[in-house]
């Protein structure tokens, strides 16, 4: 073990595959005889000296990450400040590295992270210490630049469209005398991927969501409600997609809508209840809403097996990029074939991914703005393809595995800001 | 077919499996060489005159009916009065059911239509026409009584318990800089049997969900945050499951504690926002809640195998029974072991079934009112055991059958009130 060891921490919020990655990272690590630690709860793990020794996880149990959601060793929203801000954490973190003998940091999250990751390579490098540092892509989001989608977001497309599919065959059977209009809530504050993902419910404009909300597109109620009306007259019912960033034309929030409730108590937003009370009032409509919330990360149950394979081979390909000599870089999913689907990894420099969301191209949404149009097709199926369900006990409940989670002894006096 | 035909309506909420009972109801009738009309949306549909001959369709697309949820003729919501208070309506259906040489009625719904297929089978008996009523048990309220247990609650047990758990997963890993306190709202507005379920999710009293919320009990905020300040000393985090039933100690419910948004509109309620709402202001933690609403009782995704089993078994028993010359009988489901599972049909008096609601019982609650008992757990376990998943096409998304519908000719003048 004197090659050094490897350091794996998650980053921001989890997926349905991030485990997987995990689980990949470890065994491809083990194929190469290196011990990986991980970060308990992120880089304030790493901060904390919170170090988890996985060299005590069965076999079985690191294989199980790949069919567990969550987060195995937690994770965090903790962003650093820039070491011209504040250079303390980062050296910080090289103390602590130094101390473990860490010379590979893998971290696993968004743009957030490949910023932390990028940064902390230069750091190193300034103090002499030989460290590589390999951004992992994550998240449901799907807006980081460079790859062509990202790990969790083909599971959440999945879950996402699925659902909506379901809800709306309930919603078509009871409308003659219940429901009309049900408004479907999903994540993503400023990029409408997943959105986009819930148009694969459905092909025809008439058939569901009639309506979707972008957070690319600001949000005109007048014109909404005028859709929603002549849907139901021409369809008998109408599922409207919403995204959690829709935005009014002064840019505020439709979410921000949460005030006071009948008791005088606050209210916590949701754009889905505004929606459905906003078409209750004016249109006279029975309505129905649903906010899935983390439901639509977490559902490992629903996986897509291609966002499955996705994720383990950006692990298997970050360890083999680290122990390869590479630095600062991100291994990306590259897309060469729609149909059939054809992809591939390759390394890509973090300082071009650092900080840069990616948003809806226009080429996906519909002229009117609305819907998605075939090129969102083409892109989005083969990411929601295949079944990937956990094994299932006598229960009827997936079995998802707890880790040990050993601490490894901490060498450094206690972190404090 | 001069042995006359029978109709087959949904009534009130659709669920993951019903399609599947109205699978098995045409595919019986078949092999006994009875032809099956459908009422569209239900009751309405036999009072419009608004009937569909199921002949039309293929073996296959009735065999998907199997995996495909929502209501494949359409149901509703629509009580009928006594026949002391408007008879009009029964003698109707009675002339519809004359005028198609309807023979026997099956009724897939809950209390409300065992007590109409109840009272249509005497009003039938005063004209002396011979008609078969037959209720065929289906709630994901699993409220009702005499049954052990209704088809599409063990479904919507699965997908909630799952739910929980996986988002369970998803807040523990984020507890340390993230969300603390997680709520889940799950049906029910009279009965706990979902929030029961949801109990399954976890074992120990500090696995999630931490805190259920029964509507069988009187619902105190106080003591409410108090468990939750202390689960989360304890644990790091808390999941809460909350029925939309639940009230407090005057009688309102939490969930109309709708008010209005900043912008001076109405605001939907919704028991889980609320309680989110209430946990972030007084005890200040980070929280997040999600309202599957439709999701948990149309995700066929995620059915239960014993209660797709039942579903099926109890539109193959309503037939035979019919055929046999039963009447005001619904078939129902009784155990006789919990392990190993064993249960078998029999028929139950519709009169005994009519306008009663069967609540969970007080040896299913934890003596501290928030979780499951041993004794539930047993009673539950069965019913969510075993896997159905739908068939997937190449887009990921599952094969649902759209059926053709076709309309019977009508021969009578329009049904107006």
């Amino acid at each position: 073990m004197n090659r050094g060891r490897l350091l794996y921490a998650q980053s921001g919020g989890v997926t349905a595959v991030i485990n997987a990655t995990a689980g990949a990272v470890i065994e491809t690590a083990r194929k190469h005889k290196v011990e990986v630690l991980a970060a308990r709860n992120g880089i304030l793990g790493a901060l904390r000296e919170e170090l988890i020794n996985t060299s005590k996880e069965s076999r079985a149990a690191v294989a199980a990450l790949r069919h567990t959601p969550g987060g195995a060793f937690g994770s965090c929203r903790y962003k650093l400040k820039a070491p011209e801000q504040d250079r303390a954490p980062y050296e910080r973190l090289i103390d602590v590295f130094r101390a473990h003998d860490i010379r590979w940091f893998l971290y696993n999250g968004g743009n957030d992270s490949a910023d932390t990751a990028h940064k902390l390579s230069k750091i190193a490098a300034e103090f002499d210490y030989p460290l590589a540092c390999i951004g992992v892509p994550k998240t449901v989001d799907n807006d980081l630049a460079i790859t062509d989608c990202c790990p969790g977001f083909g599971s959440a497309a999945k879950y996402t469209a699925v659902s909506v599919r379901e809800a709306a065959l309930d919603v078509a059977a009871m409308a003659d005398t219940s429901t009309k209009v049900f408004v479907y809530e999903v994540m993503g504050r400023h990029a409408g991927w997943l959105a986009a993902a819930a148009g694969m419910a459905g092909a025809g404009t008439d058939d569901a969501p009639q309506l979707i909300l972008f957070p690319e597109r600001t949000f005109d109620e007048a014109a909404f409600l005028e859709r929603v009306k002549a849907t139901v007259a021409r369809v008998g019912w109408c599922v409207v997609v919403a995204s959690e960033g829709i935005h009014y034309a002064d840019g505020r929030f439709v979410a921000e809508a949460g005030g006071t409730d009948s008791f005088g108590h606050s209210q916590l937003g949701g754009v889905a209840p505004h929606l459905a009370a906003r078409v209750k009032d004016v249109l006279g409509f029975k309505v129905h809403w649903t906010v899935p919330d983390y439901l639509q990360r977490s559902a490992r149950h629903l996986a897509s097996a291609t966002d499955l394979a996705h994720a383990q081979a950006v692990g298997k390909a970050a360890v083999e990029y680290a122990l390869a000599g590479h630095n600062a870089v991100m291994p990306v999913i590259v897309r060469s074939s729609d149909a059939p689907y054809r992809w591939k990894i390759a390394p890509a420099p973090l300082a071009k991914i650092a900080n840069t969301e990616k948003t809806l191209p226009k080429t996906f949404l519909r002229r009117d703005g609305y819907g998605i149009t075939d090129t969102a097709r083409r892109y989005l199926a083969p990411l929601m393809r295949g079944e990937a369900p956990p094994p299932y006990g006598t229960g009827g409940l997936p079995k998802y595995v707890a880790l040990k989670n050993a601490a490894v002894a901490k060498k450094l006096p206690d972190w404090r800001r």
